[in-house]
């Protein structure tokens, strides 16, 4: 039971707690997280890597004055128990509840919504900077960024911008060496051997002092002796990669050691300039079936909880079948039949259910890490040297890659495929994941197509499609269980809708594994004698004006369905078709996403509210025919 | 006079070149490049510090097989020299001749337009990886990219993922000290430090032999003692930052020397795995004016030739004011009135012609170098901490920060202003250089404010009310001299548009700085007998629906004006807007950029083209009312 926390308000109080104290709270913190994950799906095992950091953090520094931000922030779970939400703890992730990630609007000690990784170091630049330049130069601004972020270029670029920099900038590696997948590429590695180096020898400073000791003249000679001395330094203490860019570095240090966390916190508080503290931690740290496996518990299935231990339930027994599989299964079956085809994954190998394509295809599987800048233009390359690069990024995280869709792919008019998981509403995770955006970021873009399944098969049928098409494409799917729906399919055309059924006294208009609903609604339409057109539109560009202007001439309203902002969406794209064909498009409604961001909550609860569910499209239809019909009998 | 140039087909004729020849062929390429500028303003100082580059690497690999990209494409004129492209070299960035960057569908030896920078390690590997994938694992891939360009956030991570792959990669860092304006961050010291490297002693080999014969064992001071000897090595051939992350570095060497290249390329060639080669070159290089004041001579106005040498023409008098110059003014004035007021350029102080401000504003003032996306990161640190960020990016190149505008911005609501110069048609540039598509990518995130000026007064006070707005905002305008329009001007007022003129034939309603052609064309037409609306639209969003949809509803014809991409623009926000509000639009004629890649020519001549100026206007301003005139009369 937790004593400790339940008398924490705020941050201040930890001031209060002894070492022993301190312990006994990351004991009772890991076991409220433990608690959590009993009742429903949420970030573990990064939450547990981080107890013993975050109450050093809020024991050494203010954050009422000073700034802190945890980057990826589905790490946050700890912080927020310390930050006066404990009460609040058991609504994390449901609709009204705490989010999952820092969110400004819950609490000041929540600076930034952090979901896309590896932004913290410049925001904390640009926070440090700010508070330099409003007068505040004793503040103190942290970013606790994770090795499986540190990759993302952003983060590279914040680091070449750091030595300007006049405020006191403290960047944190976690290094639990874990992405959500184990992580990948030479810094990874940097980091593996920076662990082996002498920090703690003792032997370090006898050396430098002798070394200082070494004249420098300027002959050649004399400089190279001074590049050694250089050299010997940079070994002794491991950080060169930082030091070179004007960082100093120190570390690694335990980050299980709440003690030696305050230390060395306490360490580089004075320093002045940008300082990396290397904190080495464990996934799952605690918690030994987690530790044990960090992947499977990064976002475990809920636990089954005894008195004294959490035990994981059994992976779900199969049932119902994810879009993402069936993107996976599809892949996997072009790669099996065409050797031309590629796979990318920029991280999110577990999350798009990528690793048996890890281990069937090998050379021809990519993980690329948290890049997926450098994704886009390696899989443009790849595609000019004549294969066929499929892109498996969700939606939300490939918006890094915009220019690079522009530049590398559209530009050049490359066949790269881009399977945008994670498109629409993503339920518990909330508007940092999200897939709301991809119709517009996508379709403005020349020489790309642009699709959406109705249905699984269809998913299957589109990812085989795309591969034999000469030029970009993009199929967006969201995250939820696949639905079939049975019919005489048309196989899929370049541009061409699919009409599921013919009616007079109105149109709704799907794009997407909507679908489903909008059949169902279709069908409860049919049953009040309402004889409704659906069509399955498929594409979003080239859109279908040929088969969906006609009905938009004929039906007394037309509906459109999409899981996507409605701002430059899908139904825009049909007004802007119309409207170049000059036909009267007012009596159409678009449904989709209004301009706000949608919190977290359950995704059936979310579309049902916007009206994305079989009811509210038959019931706006019913609303829409009443109007045109009391319009029709004024005239 | 030319002798050699003309004889070369393909770089294949370089085989039989001497080394005389080979320098005599350098000295004939910089005649060429100075004839080119005394004609047209050109990419100069860039192309005449890559002269023996290209040739000796055209020399050494056979790019039919092997793979060159040229990043930042704009030091691409003496490849495309070499590459059988003399004979039209003298069409030059004029349109239907030779573009400014590398162009496949001019030359098999272009691979990729590149006008953004920092792509060129990534696409390297895609081909690599292609190659390798495709049996051709002999085959070399070469990367030349500037220092300039190497802090982008992609280059790292594309850098950090180099190992994994099976390929000949060479990446060939063109070290000049300079981006167009000098150089910043972390990097640029560390490649200071690198000239400094005793590369050529013979020292080095002397003490790596005495290291490696230094015993290692297992307890901490043997240990430590590896420890050492590694950094001695590193010291010695000082590439740590690059080795760490298992890429092999070598260099310095001269990139003015051709033997000494090929000697260098030769030895690369054989290596395998990732390997960078440090070449040092001058910006400029053989004209010494041009070395002496690179940042002038990197796009210079149009040269004084003599028989014997260039001379610069003198800076333009004055004359005509262009629409960054009051962008700049603007951000100048309201930094002085209110300090909390910083700005950012990424790179771009002499295209955005920001150095006054640099000197002016000193400690407000950031030069961020190529790393659009940390910079807007970084800005939003700042908004959160009180202060008021400008980012002054080109349209095209904040592409980079798409998802940045989305989480660090727009999801937070910080008042981040954007000004977005080179918004439209940048004319000789071409495709990689036009700005297109910020109306679609701004608008689509909820709270953003998407705003153009109609004229030059109006952007000064767009900077001025987007600084007082507590949301992000974003500003359009274009390359080009600013015009203004002598009216009652009505003040900036959020969400607003201003009503010129109000007729009954037609409606004119125009987004940006096309209203001056606008308000000509509505003048032509009131001599026609025409009394036509005019409308200076100012927001995209939130547009004006008040003040636009009676219009809709009560003109004939209506036609919208931008200088951007038709899909997702602002026509395009102002069918939602219909629609919303059940208003037939049929009648509108959206006028600005088709769903292509609009190629480079002169601007005047593409506007015109697209029916973006007066004439284009009226015209198809008559044809709608004769249309509508038409179908009237039959009703």
């Amino acid at each position: 039971m937790a004593e400790l926390l339940p008398t924490i308000k705020s941050p201040e109080d930890l001031k209060g707690f002894n070492a022993a104290q301190l312990n006994q709270l990351a004991a009772e913190i890991r076991e409220v997280l433990c608690n959590l994950v009993a009742t429903r799906t949420a970030h573990f095992a990064s939450n547990l890597g981080v107890v013993e950091l975050c109450i050093a953090l809020h024991r050494t520094f203010d954050f009422t004055q000073d700034r802190l931000i945890w980057d990826t922030g589905h790490q946050v779970y700890p912080h927020k128990l310390v930050t006066g939400r404990y009460d609040q703890f058991n609504t994390m992730r449901t609709k009204g509840g705490l989010m999952g990630y820092p969110n400004p609007h819950e609490s000041e000690y929540d600076l930034f919504m952090t979901g896309h990784a590896g932004a913290s170091v410049s925001t904390v630049m640009g926070l440090a900077s700010g508070d330099f330049l409003n007068g505040h130069p004793d503040r103190h601004s942290v970013a606790v960024i994770g090795d499986g972020a540190f990759p993302s270029g952003m983060v590279f670029e914040a680091l070449n911008n750091a030595k300007v920099l006049n405020g006191n900038l403290l960047i944190i590696l976690n290094d639990n060496k874990m992405s959500i997948c184990p992580r990948v590429g030479g810094v990874a590695d940097y980091f593996d051997r920076l662990r082996m180096n002498p920090f703690y020898t003792g032997f370090k400073n006898e050396v430098v002092k002798a070394l200082n000791m070494v004249p420098v003249f300027g002959d050649p000679t004399e400089r190279f002796l001074a590049q050694l001395k250089e050299g010997v330094k940079a070994g002794l203490h491991g950080g060169m990669l930082f030091e070179e860019l004007g960082i100093n570095y120190i570390g690694p240090i335990d980050g299980h050691n709440i003690q030696l966390l305050r230390k060395y916190l306490e360490m580089v508080k004075t320093q002045k300039g940008p300082t990396l503290l290397h904190v080495v931690t464990e996934k799952g740290h605690g918690y030994d079936p987690a530790a044990e496996d960090p992947v499977y518990y990064h976002t475990p299935p809920v636990l089954r909880k005894s008195d004294d231990s959490c035990e994981a339930a059994p992976k779900s027994s199969g049932g119902s079948k994810a879009y993402t599989n069936y993107a996976r299964d599809a892949i996997a079956d072009v790669m099996r039949k065409n050797p031309s085809v590629t796979v990318m994954t920029a991280a999110m190998c577990q999350g798009t259910k990528m690793e048996p394509l890890r281990d069937e295809f090998g050379d021809r599987f990519f993980d690329t890490g948290i890049c997926e800048s450098h994704t886009v233009a390696f899989a443009a390359g790849q595609a000019k040297a004549g294969l066929r690069p499929i892109v498996n990024i969700y939606s939300t995280f490939l918006q890094r890659s915009f220019d690079q869709v522009f530049q590398e792919v559209a530009l050049q008019d490359l066949p790269v495929v881009f399977t945008m998981d994670r498109a629409g509403i993503t339920a518990a995770d909330g508007p940092t994941h999200h897939g709301m955006y991809d119709i517009g970021y996508m379709r403005l873009f020349p020489n790309m197509i642009v699709m959406a399944p109705g249905d699984a098969d269809e998913l299957t049928e589109m990812v085989n499609f795309a591969v034999s098409v000469d030029h970009p494409t993009a199929i967006r799917y969201p995250k939820t269980n696949a639905e079939n729906i049975s019919r005489d399919r048309q196989p899929i055309e370049l541009g061409k809708a699919e009409v599921l059924k013919q009616g007079s006294d109105g149109a709704v208009i799907c794009y997407g594994t909507q679908l489903a609903e909008a059949k169902k609604a279709v069908e409860l339409l049919a049953k009040d004698g309402m004889n409704v057109t659906l069509v399955n539109a498929r594409f979003a560009k080239p859109i279908d004006s040929e088969t969906i202007l006609p009905i938009l001439k004929e039906a007394p309203f037309v509906v459109t369905v999409e899981e996507a902002a409605l701002m430059t969406g899908f139904g825009s794209a049909l007004l802007e078709a119309a409207n170049e064909a000059g036909v009267d498009a007012s009596h159409v409604k678009r449904l989709g996403i209004p301009d706000l961001f949608v919190q977290h909550g359950d995704r059936a609860e979310i579309l049902a509210e916007l009206n994305l569910d079989s009811l509210g499209i038959a019931k706006v239809c019913r609303e829409l025919a009443a109007a045109h019909d009391q319009i029709s009998s004024q005239h």
